[in-house]
């Protein structure tokens, strides 16, 4: 049994990792750390637990607990992992770190982008980027895995092959996100209150949401040079649930959508949660709510010869905690798929 | 392999009966049939099952299926089982019934309330009722078993133990319960549309609700007498869930919390999908959203000496899809708790 | 004119008197009253008021607003009208409280259930029971107004002429009641986040709810004799809305419908603000949403002798401020639905 | 008083006419047309109007009507319109159009995006798009008004400015917008169902919705040639409410906020219905609803040079209702705020 130790567990994406771990066959949860409930017992907090996990809240002793644990999920602000990672810990365990902390190669781009200093750039290179369909063989061999962040996992995942294959002008892309409420986490803020949320929609983070550097590396490195992109993410009044409206224009303006599937099709078509969503069918989010699928589907607009992408998945699960399974699974050598393989909950 | 075939499964009921049984290690779902929908392919019509599910779906002919399954799963429109029942398909395969055609003892009080003739009354006596909580043993040879609804689950087992003990009056119960949308099932409805159910609340059924008589016989099995209650739904703006807030007068004003807690612990102590809540916290449909859990809880008010019993479940499982896999393992001979341990999701 | 100050302005009773009060044609608001918000434009707090109100707010100085107000609305915590209080305010303006201040005649009872010393008893005599229905005689002239709740408006008016002809047993009467989230105010509690809420419902304050005392009292009342109630509300969610469902036994069986219906017409029937539902329709919270309409309805069950009475209502109109502004207009002897017309929105 | 005949009154827009024409003071509503509820009481159909309406809904004899209206809304389906427009009809009244039928003014457009044959073509010189904000004076003298679609009056107003006075390049136009579902109309479908729309989000007509033309036929007249953009409309779990969120190429990269912020200062500076937000504010649905407002507001992207233009209103006001009357008043001479000055509803 894998010894799992979440800190930041009392999160929407710690308890999430939770709920997927308590149901795969090879992993043992042997600390739920915490900040706000420290020595509480954690089915208080998340009573869909009660009965199921008898713990009480530890603390984020991260030195400490990688002496117990095979592998810790930091869950956690910005800057924390940074803030603790050492050559000790590392030795002991392994991490996913689900914040942005060595998410970015370039350490001056995260600093502008989070405002903040980076407490440990020398790890920077040897994380991997955790995003598993296109990193799989860097990160069976990882100590540290930079989980990607919900908008840019559905972000990248949609355009990676259309640019990789140069089939569309990486300057064009814009990406319009929308996301249901839990990615705006559990902290109590007036803006996410029900009665502010419910019944309306707006953008945030225009022109400057932290999610932008992440999905322009990633999306640079397939074209072979830096990228620009506009990034726009929406809160939607719904719980769970990304989905991306993509548009870039093509190279060649005679492409067919036939063509265009067929470059989806020779990256995804082994892929077990990609899936490439049949032509007269767009992506929604109820279809992979809980899930660790990913739904994407595109159009060409014949007259304007742009490409539309649509990409939907769960933020919890693909966007969160089930790729950082994913990824664990990859590191221990499992079948990646491992206690992943849930069926998406409708309605 | 248990080769289970489903009637209705393009009903909610019906596809989560999918979800449940393909994660089910000990079944192969080998017919999903539909009334509106044959010929089409299920993951079309659900697309949570798209790369899931590849399967076309068939019509309602039972006798043909009765050949190939060994169980079907009826979760068809009242009248629907009672039409086509007969010796040879019971003598070829299991039925569990999710309709409420074989779930009244009495004939009269079936087609009093249904307002249809009865076409299959000879099964009355040999169906079970299938709360297995209650009727285990008697599950575990049935070859027909009437899947209890979804109110009257959360309702029965919410006051049983309280009638059982004689602690309430049942002449006093009044319920109260309250229920997602999912509860009114897929039917193009105006007003089950979007915007006549959300933002809003109301009852229906008043004094008439066809779950009445069923929650009546089972409590009145309790009581040793038969009995009449109020029970009142109401629609709420949500997918998923049952909640009901029951009430009843004490027979003894005496009886303290804890005597009522024990007796509660008497009955429920020993059971994995009921969970009887601490007394500080009240029953929450979040905390079961997706799972085959009831969650109780109740308190006593010392002014009036009523008991308020509340009880949480999600009605397309403990509800609907859930029982009917429950009320499946104990009629094969498999462990009870079988694909049924999946955490509530949460949020 | 008449100058209104409202202390508490930023909550949602409070802005929701802004919204009625900018339409009303006798009244001009003097004063945004705020504790958290203060030196802060009103309209940034509350974006639907952009260029609508280009008021700063302002604090919480009563006895400074009532030199220049002829009304003052205090939406305010508990406690917060009694401590400021005194005869040289009350000489020179009138109060709509709409706090539970001055609501309840028995200081002993109000500090049982409030948990806190009232510290002005001395004006609970003075003080009104704004509940314009019943006691629109003694809102005429009076200097401080007591704004019933919005669990209590829906309840009594449900009920008051059952209980005050004698119809139905107080002794048995169980209000179960449900409310969309508004009711719980705007400030940033983890317990209301959208995620928490959403696809959820509870009950909440079960059987010490403060509401329950209030109902009592004024049912209390008409029936001639104290009397105790069960009382349960629910969160529902939904921004607005209150339904409450309540149950009691005739105290003649054999009554009818009709002789029923007789009694409210006779109570209502000159109500512009009662709707008396057809006997067909029971009361959704959807068809009196942003009006300062209570729709009530009613079933006698043939079968257990109790009536099942239902009243719907927007918590935020009716429940708060509309009805704060129908006492301000007895008070200035306006007509009484002066600036209360607004059609229900919907959907 | 103006005599006003609504066909098409029991669809979502038809019944927001009543509202607003029910607080309309120069307006009396003479006719309910429907097609779906000849005979039945308007008030059964619409609960919020139950008490405020007592007409029973007629038919669609619009020959008829026209004797007898001043002004004439056909909230009707496509087609309509057009089959039974003639001048007899035109000479005894006026009309406000609220489907697609008169918006475009190339035939073959319509015929091609509407696939049906245009039945009055002869009328579409004449018809003018009640823009309010652009076609103010040519809406004064119309006697047939083609009221602007929801997305349309949206995108149209968001991005005006810009195009007209070149500040962006019109053949990058990309718009994002999100719309709630009152928009999908009230009849009876699986796909509008609760369970449906609640917790998800979808794209749908990616590339071939039918408000792409008119919004193409609008900023083409503003750019003084042909466009095309891309247009992508979402479904949102919510009632009311569009989103637009639409992406431009700044034609002068050096161009400031402030500079762009005086051209929307100079065409809708003295605009009621146009709100231009301020700069650190994003327009949401939340703050117009219920009201006849659009709020606007952009960001210039410092790194892509690209301008984000966002406006939000209320898809059944501002949107259609509103808009129309808006056109009426115009029509009539009456202030063009006339009855449309109600506050935005929130929460």
């Amino acid at each position: 049994m894998i010894k799992a130790g979440i800190i930041g567990a009392t999160g929407y994406a710690g308890a999430e990792l939770v709920r997927i771990l308590l149901a795969h066959k090879d992993t043992e949860i042997v600390w739920y750390g915490s900040r706000s409930y420290v020595d509480q017992k954690f089915a208080k907090i998340y009573g869909n637990f009660f009965k199921l996990v008898d713990n009480i809240c530890g603390g984020d002793d991260v030195a400490a607990l990688a002496k117990e644990a095979d592998v810790i999920f930091t869950a956690t602000p910005q800057g924390f992992c940074a803030s603790i990672i050492n050559d000790e810990i590392l030795s002991q365990t392994k991490i996913v770190d689900l914040s942005a902390d060595f998410r970015l190669k370039d350490v001056s781009v995260y600093e502008t982008w989070y405002k903040r200093t980076h407490e440990a750039p020398r790890y920077l290179d040897e994380a991997v980027y955790g995003l598993c369909e296109i990193n799989r063989e860097k990160v069976k061999h990882a100590r540290l895995v930079a989980n990607p962040g919900c908008y840019t996992t559905c972000s990248i995942l949609s355009l990676y092959p259309l640019v990789k294959e140069g089939l569309i002008n990486p300057d064009t892309i814009i990406i319009d996100a929308k996301s249901g409420t839990s990615g705006a986490g559990r902290s109590a803020k007036t803006a996410n209150l029900f009665c502010e949320v419910n019944e309306s929609i707006k953008a945030y983070g225009v022109t400057n949401h932290r999610h932008t550097p992440e999905i322009e590396e990633q999306l640079g490195y397939a074209a072979g040079r830096p990228i620009l992109i506009n990034f726009t993410p929406h809160l939607v009044p719904m719980n769970r649930g990304i989905l991306v409206t993509a548009y870039a224009s093509l190279t060649d303006p005679a492409v067919t959508e036939e063509a265009v599937r067929a470059v989806y099709e020779q990256y995804y078509g082994g892929e077990t949660f990609i899936r490439l969503l049949d032509q007269d069918v767009t992506a929604e989010t109820r279809w992979v709510e809980g899930s660790n699928y990913v739904d994407i589907g595109f159009r060409i607009d014949p007259r304007t010869r742009r490409v539309v992408v649509m990409g939907a998945l769960d933020n919890l699960v693909k966007g969160a905690a089930g790729q950082a399974v994913q990824n664990m699974n990859l590191m221990f050598g499992l079948p990646e798929t491992e206690g992943l393989l849930m069926p998406p909950v409708f309605p």
